[in-house]
């Protein structure tokens, strides 16, 4: 990253489910502008959204996902920002940036903007450390390395497939502690990232989240949610419980921590509390099933774990609801359409 | 805590091994004093230690320790900062913090003086969250909570058994990482604190540690080093491994992070690898041990769980040294001291 040209500029796509808001993308200009950005329009196709100049961008609506997936396309969510993994899908590029359209520049205690995607790409550029747990959290940092008693054996880390960022201002509460707590505001900036440890899992959040395609992509699924749907606001919990349970599979890591954007406003609890109710009982039940499933040898890929966890999805959560039933087709109609937009080259190891 | 005297006054002791360093204390004096101080002289009997005025405690020399166990002081480390277990043991306090005499007020990014031991003691009265990762790290601090998807049957959380402090300045490096970045200072204010997630193992540090005794105390064994014993530097490592997994099985946390102390100066790097440097192979077999290892469902008492980890010790790390043999049999002789001092009462679980 000596080079004055952005980290990855080319190897990098920022996708953004719907953009509402005029400023979101002026405020970003700085950063964004030197990368492609993927729009993936949530709502109604007829409706134009409006992409200031200067931005090099593509923007796929319902009508588009329909024409390039055919009957695949009742995989991709419609009326809700789940819609954004088609985004993962179309892209070309090794690195996926995404961001909601009310998350803006935040600043650092310093009072400097912090540039999100820069804090991305030294995350997942940097390895992980899934198997020990660093007390001075992540060892590659300046100024910081692994501590006494750290097994030399595991120093070097494995790859890093997941960068989850953190949000001052509003927090990303669900619905009853949105209602519980309406005016707490997130001022704590934890200058620190640090490795997910194999076999626990954690609240994935879609807000503010880069990952490494070629290595994690595939399970980066957001679900079904939205129109027709039963629940909501579970997409990206869902995309983050199969994704860690693949990464400790395979010998991958997921950071959180840094960087932080500024979360604008908080959804309407009102609203978000129809969407949740369900996925608040089911998760009681999902996570144990995340927590002691063991995919099997034979899942050398990440196609294959996702088929795998497909299978085990009809297996052990349809008895919760139909709905799984559904969502476990979905997952392997996800899996065909990934193929065919990205066939395997003879790098992969499918 | 709304009263102004200091919490948990009558309820915890201060253990410190050896004081070399006159104003050790004195730096301390305005968070210190008002507690019982319990220290542990680590080298020749015969030398004095100088306590400066005011402060109330009890001292240990190796005299001391011999009478007071008897033959059961052969569990006890001599000539090594490891001694100090033996002031765990002796307390009849509920809660213990314990601090290196090299180890100074900190300040904080506002460059307040960090008062050490007071956020120890939040740490423990505040539950964990072993079982599932919170991305906004403690959850029950000002400002913070349970961000969405985090599964409401775990939020009442866990007794919080041991609070693992860090350290600004010098930062706790084994001997190879000190010789080769002997100007690294740890200047990284992390502003966070949080629960080791089960099924992790940590490098715990003995400098600036709190815990629980009635939780966990038994499992706070420093092991053997120092004089006549082949390794050094491990005591704190092996307390910790210990404590974890007997932790993970009696469903109990161990939180790391806050509060930061400053630590003043390095031990010297070729002293510390000729004490650590069996300790650094033989730990690439003893933490494959720790993470492989279950307990058994009789196993419900720390004393019981610490009984069955001696005997696995002896079956399946006595073959990589005879060490492993001897610190099997001290570990139970440290169980039989303890139980002798600590003898049970109708609470306890036993």
């Amino acid at each position: 990253m000596a080079s004055t040209s952005p980290p990855l500029k080319d190897e990098l796509d920022i996708v953004i489910p719907t953009i509402r808001n005029l400023d979101f993308l002026e405020m970003w200009r700085p950063f964004f502008q030197p990368y492609h950005l993927i729009i993936v329009q949530d709502g109604d196709p007829s409706k134009s959204i409006m992409v200031p100049e200067g931005f090099d961008y593509e923007l796929y609506n319902r009508n588009d996902i329909n024409k390039i997936l055919g009957p695949r396309a009742s995989c991709i969510s419609f009326k809700d920002s789940a819609c954004r993994c088609f985004g993962y899908m179309i892209s070309k590029k090794k690195y996926i940036y995404t961001i909601d359209d009310d998350c803006f520049v935040a600043k650092d205690p310093s009072g400097k903007d912090i540039n999100a995607l820069e804090q991305h790409i030294k995350n997942l550029l940097c390895p992980s450390t899934p198997f020990f747990f660093n007390t001075l959290y992540e060892p590659f940092r300046d100024g910081a390395d692994f501590v006494r008693g750290y097994p030399f054996s595991l120093r070097e880390g494995v790859p890093t497939a997941a960068s989850h960022g953190l949000w001052l201002n509003i927090p990303d509460y669900d619905a009853p502690t949105q209602l519980v707590k309406p005016l707490e505001r997130n001022t704590r900036y934890v200058d620190t990232v640090l490795t997910i440890p194999k076999g626990t899992l954690f609240p994935m959040c879609g807000m503010n989240l880069a990952f490494d395609r070629d290595l994690i992509g595939p399970a980066m699924y957001f679900g079904l949610m939205g129109d027709g749907q039963p629940i909501g606001r579970y997409d990206d919990m869902w995309a983050g419980w199969c994704c860690k349970v693949i990464c400790d599979h395979l010998g991958l890591g997921i950071k959180t921590g840094l960087p932080y954007i500024y979360h604008s406003k908080a959804s309407n609890p009102f609203v978000n509390l129809k969407k949740e109710y369900k996925g608040i009982f089911w998760q009681e039940e999902i996570i144990p099933f995340f927590q002691t499933l063991t995919l099997s040898k034979e899942s050398t890929s990440v196609q294959k774990c996702y088929i795998e966890l497909a299978r085990l999805v009809k297996e052990k959560l349809g008895t919760i609801d139909p709905y799984f039933l559904k969502l476990s087709e979905a997952m392997v109609t996800w899996i065909e359409a990934w193929d065919e937009l990205n066939p395997p080259t003879k790098h992969s190891s499918k």
